[in-house]
């Protein structure tokens, strides 16, 4: 059987590539530039699966990934994977924290050590990068600075762990979701991903949707809302609900919820298994 | 009468300031690092009202507005702003689109802009900026770059603009709150702004609250969902209703919701004109 090829938001050293790790150690890891990247690498065959980071506990959810599954892919969601977010402090072998006074991190990063770097470096210049792994690669070129980012960065980019766990919340943890050409089969303990709009502004529709998955017992896991792209005020919806969309009562809800929104652009990002860590 | 003091998301040149001056031309305008510094301007009384982003066509909701509402601030959000985001290429005077090798802007410039540069800069190389007006003067400091920004900032920094409305998408306005001590006294075309959660998680819920207002024929301008910050997959929910909280309906309504949901964490952020333009 040939390699399982992988792909990720790179460079090597970014929490996408410990959550490819972690969802499949053996693989052939293939580190992508963005999250459109990753969907055209699956689509066009060079990687088998993508895996995307789709929410943050701290963070909420990551928009382009949203965009990703509602405008641009035909791919289906097969698998979810929640990590543990743990972000570190990491210098230069030798800098010490009285040195630092500017800060690289990804601004999601950045964000969610908000009260650490408030606190700790009052005074430091906060200088945003385009991956946890890219700052850590900054910091190294720069004595006077620090990046925030995981422990596999520090080793990878040979960088030293001033502080560990300096996340405001010990909560901290993100939900990534793989991207393949075919959702996952039943398993008995299931979640589905959709998404809908409506066509016009009915006072109410809303309502009548979430009602045809309540009426059935089915528990909706969130609901979200993205800008239509087309004018400001109008939304697509995306809920995550608990069964698979192959259960009967499912099944029938996803009919009418179509037949209530705006038929041409429901999506069903697909069924896949309930992450139990 | 003393000057009116309105604080903004500094530096100046910033889509923030340009709503600044939008919304109150003749005031005070104090430039600020972050939504919470905004904020604690406003509640310390070092500036009368303070205006952040909340919302854009394309990229959605700013994060980091709604979790200040939600979390840290007991500021009311007193009036309602929208501007047209027209981004534009500005480079150090004199610099050629041939000579451009990195593109320098905040990550949502950069993702508003998506298409043109993949476009017209393939292989260009993407640089985070903690604003778009600190993109430019980053970008005015090296020759072979440009950054996405608007036309005041190209005027207050000294920057040629190369091109002109570069967003992937003509529809993109950027929805603004002013924050203040009070909201707004009714004016009979208003807007109401809340956030709810709950304390367990019972199948249905979110549809009796939806249905408190549905059943009173409120529209609801919008629904978002925002992480609790406590454990992934419990979140508060922001809504948007039409109507003002002393409206009878809309009173009624409001108590009901309060009382559905965890009424200890129920929040009306305020209500506003609906902003006409």
């Amino acid at each position: 059987m040939s390699e399982h090829r992988l792909a990720y938001l790179g460079p090597p050293g970014t929490f996408t590539e410990a959550a490819a790790i972690r969802y499949s150690p053996d693989a052939h890891h293939i580190p992508m530039q963005s999250p459109f990247a990753i969907a055209k690498a699956v689509t066009s065959h060079i990687a088998d699966e993508g895996i995307v980071a789709i929410e943050n506990a701290l963070e909420g959810a990551v928009p382009d990934t949203l965009d990703l599954l509602i405008h641009e892919t035909g791919l289906s969601i097969r698998e979810e994977v929640v990590l543990p977010i743990v972000q570190c402090l990491l210098v230069k072998p030798g800098t010490t924290v009285e040195q630092v006074d500017v800060i690289y991190s990804h601004p999601n990063a950045l964000g969610q050590c908000r009260g650490f770097i408030e606190r700790i470096f009052p005074k430091a210049h906060a200088n945003a990068a385009l991956s946890t792994a890219a700052a850590v690669e900054e910091a190294l070129r720069d004595p006077r600075s620090a990046a925030i980012g995981n422990l596999r960065a520090a080793e990878i980019y040979g960088a030293e762990v001033l502080a560990q766990n300096i996340q405001d919340n010990v909560n901290n943890e993100t939900r990534f979701v793989v991207l393949a050409q075919e959702d996952h089969p039943p398993t008995g303990d299931d979640k589905t991903s959709i998404c809908f709009t409506f066509s016009e502004d009915k006072p109410g529709i809303l309502v009548s949707v979430l009602q045809s998955f309540s009426s059935r017992g089915i528990n909706l896991a969130k609901i979200e809302s993205r800008p239509s792209k087309e004018s400001l005020g109008r939304y697509f919806f995306l809920a995550d609900l608990h069964g698979h969309r192959l259960d009967p009562p499912v099944k029938d809800a996803l009919e009418q919820v179509a037949a209530l929104s705006d038929r041409q652009r429901f999506k069903i990002f697909g069924s896949y298994p309930r992450f139990r860590g």
